[in-house]
């Protein structure tokens, strides 16, 4: 019997788990996965500094994000079609994500309706939003979203088209029938397969965007808006400027375009650029709480997981997203115990060591 | 049945298809090979920034080279005796060339003669050239080249004499007799192994070359000239001093000279000494769109692919070059969208980040 | 028969003495050991530059900790219930360290009283303190140390709470019950296994510590103290600031919090920003001599071996010990006089490149 | 059959040649053998920028050193008692030099002695010195050289002790009785195992040396001295400052100490130390043509290559040696033609790229 003591357990399991083409589909990205590799390697080429003799008997994890209170700045991030994973999909997630205390933010490709997301289990919950070529669509994928509670919106702006992912072209990866993106009706129904999804993608999304897009999407809902895809700190005062609350600093977990930079080493300059006047989160190779605590020493005010809450949702429905979650949250207090932050305030740039390693 | 997703899947099925000693001849280089590795290595540390909200609906990747329009900045690269690959060699890389709308550069060792190939489909052509110590050899290479429509000649200036090829050693590599260089007649029929080859580079080639020669020959052709194999600044400037309208940055694809610069790190120097004089083209581990993209922003006007050509035309002929070459292009198209860059205009420094990875 | 050169060869031979678990539990570390590996890479990263035709005819390595003359700068780090490694346990240290003429540091968790120990053999011999939630424990074993003739106190101050150590939580790590805190009466007797000793540390050590117990500690013992613990140079002051006579530039031989600077590239920072106002000691991955060499080159006074002295215990006992010791001061002899440094005081940071390598 | 094209296929061939005690002799190193490593890495890792269009019809290796008319810049190196390569030892040497035209180094622990090896062959041939502490000896070494015509004196500073060789402790090195350093009489009979070569170094090697010893040495001989052995910038201004019309770059093959750089990466801050005031040799890991090509760029007279003829004479005697050093001569007399640089003074800085590799 195998311990599940960290997210790379629960990849290890989950990959016995899932079909071949399922897990590649997960844990891969585009073409060689320089970047995919280069997302996790990052956190770990940083060195830490912890402090000594600071009273750590009380470890406060609590955080705000967009003004909503989160339990830890550790949150689920925009999947699509988690029922690939597990049949309980989004629904799972939900309410693990509820019992962590912390926040979920729901694919526009998600296997569930968001309205029966939002009905499985309370959380601060943002809506991923992808534009469509029809605005109305996305339009209307506003307002339910507003309609149903959700207190964010975070548009992705890095699918222009979908990326290279040649992992899936080998295993002929086609998405099962009855996994269905279910925020649409019977028009929807088309994408029963993989090259179905990249045909979806590219008749539906729309490539012709512009920051003209975010001024239309600021002027449709009073929502914050976080830009989610965003690497360039030219791109972060953009977003500011148009109105966005938070920039997602992140390459799409390594799926879109190969060898961009990590987002680790994206990181430093957005928050630069944006010096304190939106929220930046991150995404991107996070695996260990001491990942997490770099990432918030770098200037981030929460991290988004992706792949580990997949591999727990694979492994054990609702209970392994919650484990994977809980041992994060367990391995990030430790952390801020060891460091002598114990409180997510007192984390700052001072916990870094000036030179990366190996 | 394997997919052939990328140029490295050719080279794999090429690898089965061709005997090892011309697999080793075309993949192989000098010495410890160091300089091979790192052409194909640079490429993939340097890290790019890509930027979003731009309008990548239409991307254009059409571009000029010395006046010509070309479909796209990718061009095949001389390489000798193509027959060695594949019966039709030479002239199917024509056609493909042509299929492709973009440029091919036609080696002085073509196994097939300079007309026939002009003659099999229409396409810019640059005529790539060796100088022989006989200085009327090469006048009439040039002066055929231009009878036959050549747009351009290519001037080869780093094989002062023939690299160090311990392969081809081990191997004792030998063309056979039904490959010929078909530029020449019957004096060239010698060159039936590979000691042969050797011994007429040496015996041919002109090993006193100074910049004399390029006066020479800017004297009786009123082509634009390209000097390729330049690795330096310093011949940089001088090349465009001595009337060259193109820099060909490039180490031979590793095979003279080990452990010189990788063409990736030679180019930014060059791309400032030639400070736009004169139009940067660049050969040497380019495998993936990623990599032309970054060329690209690096300040070349085009990249040369050699092995990737080579190994299309070993596993399918005509159809594999053009397989190779769509490849590329698609890679490249797919890059310049989700790095927002949807013209050549639009790629520049901007893209890159300042440091390198790994 | 296997020649034991360096204490690496002694690790090899221990490694299959040992149960897995108990080897696991020395070699270990936190979370996925990347400071555990860091710290023995980072002194074989620096490049020593020697000196020549300097009188090397009799290396003399004899120096003085806190006051207290020792034959060499090595000395034994304090380690938990050496009795896991050997029978004899510490009291075999402690005689091997005395014919070595060296000093031993004595953990609280000690798996011999710390009376036995000091009534082993002489040395100058240092009390390492753990503080406990109640004072009294604390005040008590100072006083204990003091009186059985220990010349100064070692606090540790990097375990706030107990690291994450999956190999023991995979190995189902247990103390057997035989092997017992010693330096505690009846109500140690609960740590007869492993998540005992975690729930051990859990409830008694203080995590709520201060630099106030610093001031406390400064005020209940004359003794010199030694800071162990520290890898920031703000901490390295304070230490000094509230009294310290010693700084111990530690992360627990990477067994607390991963990712945080090797105790090498800690080294230089804290060497600066405490300039000479106190002793400074460095522990984590010092298998050479040429390590030694390094660490007093960049400015520690000594260095402080656990593993390896572990490895010499489970092998031979006393003997084993003191063999590893032996072979640390030979190879430290013969760097000093290879080095052109025939003296503790001859070795500063002109030795060192400027650069490090690989 | 094998084809032997350069230094590493020879020494693939001896290693199956020799008995694994004497090739690990050779081969090996002290410590864990860092430095034996980086010695051929470091050259690897720096990078040429050839010039191209230079007239290179006649390369001419031709140089001198120490006033002395060289073929090439390429000289063997102090190897002691050769005859545990073949039997016919430095006399094969000798006259393989001879053939090639270039200097040979022989050692004090030579197995032939110094008269017959000069008896040998004509040669600009160096004495390598040790000092012994017995002074007479040393001095008669230093009047019999002078007397059999050698034309300079190369004295070694690195061996204060033997470095620490765990190769030769692990397999009970011991040399056979017939090998003996013949530069001896009966005294040295004694020498006949490994353990006694150890003793008889550390008997009769003066390890009290200082730069009086090379006052002394200038004060007897007129010959030019060379100093062997430095490390340090500061070591070099003190040789030249003493007499030294040489300095040998050199940490003796990473023989002595661990850890220290590699020659590679000490010789820059020499050639600025020495300023031109005495000739710079460099000897550690020249493997290749573009390595002689890098450290004459560098500021070096002239490279020493030891393994490399050793394994020539393990492989081949005299013809051997001669094999390898006329394909040294080879690959750097095509390296100097591709680098363009046809002649030993037009090689200098330009030709490296300002960053190293890998």
């Amino acid at each position: 019997m195998t311990l599940l003591l960290n997210p790379r357990d629960y990849e290890t399991v989950a990959r016995e788990r899932l079909s071949q083409s399922v897990y590649d589909y997960y844990a891969g990205g585009a073409g060689d996965e320089i970047t995919v590799r280069e997302n996790e390697r990052a956190w770990t080429r940083r060195r830490l500094v912890p402090r000594m003799l600071v009273d750590v008997s009380a470890c406060d994890l609590r955080t705000t994000a967009l003004g909503a209170s989160l339990s830890m700045p550790i949150i689920t991030a925009p999947c699509a079609l988690n029922q690939l994973a597990h049949p309980d999909g989004e629904l799972a997630v939900a309410r693990a994500v509820s019992a962590a205390g912390t926040a979920q933010v729901l694919s526009t490709l998600s296997s569930t309706s968001l309205e029966d997301v939002a009905a499985a289990a309370p959380a601060p919950r943002w809506f991923q939003l992808y534009c469509y070529r029809d605005r109305s669509i996305t339009h209307d994928l506003v307002k339910r979203a507003e309609a149903a509670g959700y207190v964010a919106i975070c548009v992705t702006v890095d699918v222009q088209r979908p990326g290279n992912r040649e992992r899936d072209m080998r295993n002929g990866f086609r998405v099962p029938p009855n996994v269905r993106a279910m925020n649409f009706g019977t028009a929807i129904e088309d994408t029963t397969d993989g090259s179905a999804l990249l045909k979806y993608i590219n008749d539906q999304f729309d490539p012709s965007l512009t920051w003209e897009a975010l001024d239309w999407l600021r002027g449709i809902t009073s929502l914050p808006i976080v830009v989610k895809g965003v690497l360039s700190p030219a791109d972060a005062r953009l977003a500011v400027a148009h109105g966005a609350g938070g920039i997602g600093v992140s390459n799409h977990g390594g799926r879109q375009l190969d060898t961009v930079l990590s987002s680790c080493d994206a990181l430093p300059a957005i928050v630069d650029a944006v010096a304190g006047t939106a929220e930046i989160f991150v995404d991107g190779g996070i695996r260990r709480g001491t990942d997490v605590l770099t990432a918030l020493a770098m200037g981030a005010r929460a991290v988004l997981v992706g792949r580990p809450y997949l591999w727990g949702l694979a492994v054990d429905g609702e209970r392994g997203v919650l484990r994977v979650l809980t041992l994060l949250r367990d391995d990030l207090a430790l952390s801020m115990a060891l460091a002598g932050t114990p409180t997510i305030g007192a984390i700052d740039q001072a916990l870094l060591a000036r030179t990366t390693c190996e």
